[in-house]
């Protein structure tokens, strides 16, 4: 048995998430189908980050484990061959025993991108949230400063029955960028919709209409209704996962 | 009567090019229905740079006169809330008498964008040329050089009988970007596939295929059958369009 890990990267417009999900195009199944063609047989796939409907990656990590033998540089380029430019293999190889895409990730990075022009760019409008508005960028940045660390992100996070809202940052900043800022955040593990969350709130402080002294009271009361829904998934891009050395 | 001038951008990945044309999508045809709804009657528009299928812009320029009375900051807001993101209005205008977006030109700029990585990047799929080899800047750039001044550009355009092909080029450099190099080039006007010519070309040059010092003998040929085709329409952008002041 050999457990290979593949880093793919995807353009997520054209699908309803990652998640396989029968009747709809996602990039779970897409993917299995082509390594079910690619290996001869099919395979279970793991992923570190499920990203939903619309959401890109630069950098997601799927392993799975075959009885079958096969070249990692083939199934790289096969992949790509088959699914690109639309989801491309950017990395094939054999993992050690045990590796998991999910539960080995020490960290997750993601991107959010804003266009501030007065009118939309439309070569960004698959990949930037129109925000045709002054943003405060020291503001934002203290509004960011308040997500790291340990916390119970319930006010940020679509409810899931039963599983912790917990999660620990450990960066999150807005960078000054042309047309608009862009928010790098990573963290151990996100819950759904934390990203997108974070960001439509940041925004909300650099337009002026939440303090942004006011997030440590708006995470400690655990309240969603509290938050300011969440941004559109297309600004969103999953960045970059990290796993042990070795 | 009234000129008007107005600023555009669009993403091309959609439109059969810009001229209008029956019977298929164009950006002409889609802006001139929604200046006929703005405006209450059908207009004849001119614009500064005609696209190819698949080219997009930045800031491309289109001229009309009418006899109607509208607001210019009516015609912006309502062509990009009709056309928007595709194509949106960056800036509408009364323009002086005579003001001909076409031939008041002073100069077109555009760009075009490489994407040099191993594996394409799905979200420059749309707008960039995936070259997956080392290129040598440097030698782009001689190459571009040579492209400058008053020259025959009949070795790089898509003939055109009975019209001249010697054109003006007043700056052509690549700049080193990420993921890829970035074409930048201005010229007083640009005949038929030129911009995509001279990029093919000096990829040609950056892989070592062809030598920069040959550039001003393939120019000299005025023979289309010197060139290396043009490169794929979706990298290239217009970018830029200047008018004499005031």
């Amino acid at each position: 048995m050999t457990t290979f890990r593949i880093t793919i990267a995807y353009d997520g417009t054209g699908f309803h998430g990652y998640a396989a999900n029968p009747g709809v195009r996602t990039v779970q199944g897409e993917l299995e189908a082509a390594l079910a063609t690619v290996i001869g047989t099919p395979v279970a796939t793991v992923v570190a980050g499920r990203t939903d409907a619309g959401v890109h990656a630069r950098a997601n990590v799927v392993s799975f484990v075959t009885e079958a033998t096969v070249e990692p540089a083939r199934l790289q380029r096969s992949i790509t061959a088959m699914l690109g430019p639309e989801i491309v293999a950017v990395e094939a190889a054999a993992a050690p025993d045990g590796f998991d895409a999910r539960f080995s990730a020490v960290w997750r990075r993601y991107r959010y991108r804003i266009d501030a022009g007065r009118v939309p760019d439309p070569l960004l409008a698959r990949t930037a949230w129109h925000v045709p508005h002054p943003l405060d960028l020291a503001a934002m940045n203290r509004a960011a400063a308040a997500f790291v660390g340990e916390h119970d992100f319930a006010s940020l996070c679509r409810a899931s029955e039963g599983r912790t809202t917990v999660r620990t940052v450990l960066e999150a900043a807005w960078h000054d960028h042309d047309p608009g800022p862009v928010f790098e955040v990573t963290a151990q593990a996100f819950c759904h919709q934390m990203v997108r969350s974070m960001v439509a709130l940041c925004v909300e402080v650099g337009r002026g209409r939440v303090e942004a002294g006011r997030i440590p009271e708006i995470l400690a009361a655990r309240d969603r209704n509290l938050a300011r829904g969440a941004a559109p998934p297309h600004g969103l891009v999953l960045w970059e996962v990290e796993y042990p050395a070795g």
